[in-house]
């Protein structure tokens, strides 16, 4: 199951700060993979809060449950990820796995069970023996340490070929913050080895329903705006941990929503959710060119969203881009087929700068020499313009190529 | 653009008989093709009437907007069908060349331009130059024959990989009347090349309202119950013709719903639909399996609609099948993801009589020899059950293979 790097990969990861409160291990479990590490355990001082959002899969994994029940209480002192075993699909069996871990986890951090978050990846079906973490989640708690970073972004990838990291740091109060975070996946989902997972921490001081409703905000123009294959995961899970350490440095807490160092706070959280979520799609299985898809003119944001997202999802556009073909058609069906308020006569196409349709036929600018010169480029601008409002979105894909094939049509060996 | 057959092609095609009324003649007006024919003219007897389902596509085609005005009208005299260009997305031009190349049919046939119907398919936002038809088609009225149905059936074809029709007698009071159909496509739809265009044909003598509702209905379980690739083309037309003929060998027409003979009738017309659009599926971009997809046990027909689609457009399912990859994880995330309401621990899925999962996990009577020996076949039945009340649906589909990405991903030539 190796796979090349993803040729869209970034060039450098940066060097990841301390997150003041936020301490973590790794190890090999031996659930799946040889000779690498597959799970993490990260240890936060009491007091952090935590928010989250979670698949919508009507057939979520079992830890995927056990966050839901726990973001209630908004408040968390472990997490525990582990790679290679989706736990998802397992049943009653998958239910005593997840609280077994929690309890084991909690043993090893002086906590309660409820203040245990926790996260799986990897193949949908296989009872997740719980015994793998007999023993291991205590060592671990032994050595905790606040770097580096690279080590919990590799023990949580799966099918990905690259580690994901993104931080940021931002000035509240005259102070710095700090927000990093890691991600895996290389899909927006591939359910038998690879899910979307990604977890934030930041030692900014905010109350848990602030942090919730920044999160879900931030989300919509990240993680939510991008899309590999259309499928949606059991899995898919992204928590945000906030320790409020910053309160020793003399930052005082947001807590409430019109403090105007939340609107700071939450433009740099996205900018982090943003960094990682492009990175997703950068090692989507297969992919060899990176594709912004903007819609302007639509009726509303949420309908320009749909219509990008059509446009994004549609397997022939995906392939016309894997091809280097600027097939402009292909783009018209996907805006028809996604059933939201067009106007044939009034759309425009650009790839890049180039315009190609307009008024509802080809423009007579069109140029197929200049824009097969295009096509060539590893990152693409596709902008729809449908002149009938004001609504605009951006979703972020990859193409679709032969490597996504190989990826998902071989033998689960 | 030449591709090998597909494996899954019929063996043998039927023998169809005149249908009493109806006379056509093909030609090479070489819009975009060489050496084949590219137009079929349909001619029909006066007092035919037409019925039709076309795309819901917001960007649908001039040659689909033309048919939406004209089946009002519900009569018909001709039918002219272009292949090697969709006249979709060209603005005005596409609409000045609709209504000419209809103005010369009428000519040639000597009847009205709104008798007329029309249906393009081929590459999108290439203007169709009339001037084409130009003298081929009063050249084609002139050699109508009612026979053999080969020829209309092979003229529409694009990326098709061979000519689809289909036929069936039905006894009506003692006498029999024919329903004849051919189609094209291969893809649910692959705009640059092909949409999916079928014509049917009938002697049977029926008021044209009921006409519509009978297709509507029959158009369920046939041409709405495919998928290829998920994307919904500019030009699916779907039209059926009667001719009324049968009425000289004394069948009286159906001019109630609730005459017995109409669901006779309805019955043998969705007989042949559903064998159209099953040959469509075999001839699906790349196909190497025919797939059919079940799900009982919804809370409705809809519901269970909705998730057999979500499973059957699934690309992590389709390439696990083109894999011969028994992956039932990524049938449960393709349930999940459906929206629709399922418990995960009621779910059972089989693979044929194979089961493998359910009640939430694996099932204990699950084999992987059996099932992988099961996944090597050329037709696969995955079957879903949800437990939770009566709906149910089949969907019918093929795998994704690298031939899908060698078809689409190549430069538009």
């Amino acid at each position: 199951m190796a796979h090349p790097v993803s040729p869209l990969a970034p060039k450098t990861h940066p060097e990841l700060p301390v997150v003041p409160g936020v301490r973590f291990a790794t190890a090999e479990a031996g659930i799946k993979y040889k000779n690498r590490t597959d799970v993490l355990l990260v240890a936060f001082d009491p007091g952090t809060t935590v928010a989250g959002v979670l698949t919508r899969s009507k057939c979520a994994s079992a830890a995927v449950d056990w966050c839901r029940e726990q973001l209630v209480g908004g408040m968390a002192r472990g997490l525990v990820v582990n790679s290679g075993n989706a736990n998802a699909f397992t049943g009653q069996k998958g239910r005593d796995s997840v609280r077994r871990t929690a309890e084991m986890a909690a043993e090893a951090l002086a906590c309660e069970p409820h203040e245990i978050f926790l996260a799986s990846t990897g193949v949908i079906g296989e009872p997740l023996d719980p015994g793998k973490f007999e023993g291991v989640l205590s060592a671990m708690a032994g050595r905790l340490a606040d770097g580096p970073w690279m080590e919990p972004a590799k023990a949580i990838m799966t099918t990905d070929t690259f580690p994901k990291v993104a931080t940021a740091e931002v000035e509240i109060d005259g102070r710095t913050v700090v927000i990093s975070g890691i991600a895996k996946g290389s899909g927006m989902i591939a359910p038998d080895m690879a899910t979307m997972l990604s977890f934030v921490f930041t030692d900014m001081p905010i109350a848990g329903s602030i942090l919730q409703t920044q999160l879900v905000k931030q989300v919509r123009r990240s993680f939510n705006a991008i899309t590999v294959d259309s499928d949606t995961s059991t899995s898919d899970t992204l928590l945000v941990f906030s320790t409020g350490k910053a309160l020793e440095r003399g930052i005082d807490p947001i807590l409430t929503e019109d403090d105007p160092r939340n609107a700071v706070f939450g433009e740099a959280l996205g900018d982090v959710l943003f960094d990682l979520a492009m990175q997703v799609v950068r090692d989507g299985e297969g992919a060899t060119k990176f594709v912004a898809v903007h819609v302007d003119g639509a009726t509303s944001d949420e309908s320009a969203f749909r219509i990008a997202k059509s446009i994004a999802d549609s397997p022939l556009v995906k392939t016309a881009i894997a091809g280097g073909d600027a097939n402009w058609g292909r783009v018209v069906m996907a805006v028809g087929k996604a059933g939201e308020p067009a106007d044939r006569d009034k759309l425009s196409i650009r790839f890049g700068d180039l315009l190609v349709a307009e008024a509802g036929e080809r423009s007579p600018a069109y140029d197929e020499a200049a824009t097969s010169a295009y096509m060539r480029n590893e990152e693409l601008e596709i902008s729809v313009g449908l002149g009938l409002g004001e609504g605009q979105a951006t979703v972020y894909t990859c193409d679709l190529t032969h490597g996504y094939i190989a990826i998902n049509g071989d033998y689960r060996s």
